[in-house]
């Protein structure tokens, strides 16, 4: 299994994923700026023509794109590690923990918000309609420590996401202390840990690397 | 089995996927502006406090919400309809689609195209990000009916995303060949076509009554 990724990016979702399941998997380091894979210069483009990252290759040489299908994949792949839901409605509430994730936060609140080239006026509407959703989630948390009622791959999609406003000063998650809780005990858990302190790593190279070439 | 929704909004898609399983559903009007529910007034909020449709109440009363969840509830409660995926890869392929029509086509780039209170240059930054996905859809639809290889959930939300580029000038079906055929096969199916029918008498009286009330 090759799973393209950028670090720090959403994809960080399924590397936590693959670790909890004790899965082997190559990962593959695209460039965010020229859109090619490092280890061998290859354009990810002929991949995923929307250059997007998570992209997964299965043992059949499948490619699959999208992080809620990625990580479904994933989770029903490796039965054994628990990360998937376990079926009828629990099923239901995972689809629906990806979807709101992926959609409201995600997509709606910090992709613009990380965007560099988004103008101000994108990210001040992005905060406005984005914020309240926190105040949601946070009701959401309340005396909770899982999405489900155990660890699974929307766990690791949420604490991917909430990750990012280390970065992010307008988003302080001591005003939703439910959000601030889940993300410390999920930052702490080994899969995460190990993501981040690798991602970072990477993430600082690829700094250096655009610093260098600029 | 009650579905909350707004006319002419993605909550059509559940509609579409009920008749085209002939499962018989509560559909319940939710006032966009005052969020009450048209039969009884009582507030949507205290059923979904986001407002957001679809929101689904199963014949157990549990509460479903977000859009992917709902289809994949609905397509997997009527097996026999046939438009949920075959399993496996077909699983995988179905989330893909709605993680793709989700998260890019319709919080991306349509969703700020049809809030009236988002500023110009919001919309004009969906245009921007979000024109180079229908290219990419283009060239997925060339020589294809379908999203999968039979009509799915995933069809049902991306017809009904489509159907609102009628109303949305700056994106002209004209330019993309493809999807514009795909349009047009699916606005014909009588599932789709009862729908777009029964929504759109809702939504004239939905603007007639807050004419009114102005």
């Amino acid at each position: 299994m090759d799973l393209y990724f950028l670090p720090m990016a959403c994809s960080m979702a399924t590397r936590i994923a693959l670790d909890e399941a004790g899965a082997t998997a190559t990962f593959l380091e695209v460039d965010p700026k020229t859109k090619r894979v490092l280890t061998d210069g290859s354009d990810f483009r002929a991949i995923n023509p929307l250059g997007l990252v998570p992209t997964l290759r299965t043992d059949d040489g499948v490619v699959l794109t999208e992080n809620a299908a990625i990580l479904q994949y994933v989770a029903d792949r490796f039965p054994e590690s628990g990360i998937a839901a376990n079926g009828g409605l629990d099923r239901s509430r995972l689809q629906q923990w990806l979807c709101f994730i992926g959609t409201e936060l995600h997509k709606g609140l910090f992709n613009p918000l990380l965007t560099e080239t988004a103008p101000a006026e994108v990210k001040a509407y992005a905060l406005h309609k984005g914020l309240p959703l926190l105040d949601y989630l946070n009701a959401q948390l309340e005396g909770r420590d899982y999405l489900l009622d155990h660890f699974s791959v929307a766990d690791a999609y949420l604490v991917t996401v909430l990750n990012w406003t280390t970065a992010l000063p307008p988003i302080d998650l001591n005003k939703w202390p439910a959000i601030k809780r889940y993300y410390e005990l999920h930052r702490a858990r080994p899969s995460v840990a190990n993501a981040i302190a690798t991602e970072y790593a990477l993430y600082k190279a690829q700094i250096e690397r655009h610093k260098a070439a600029a």
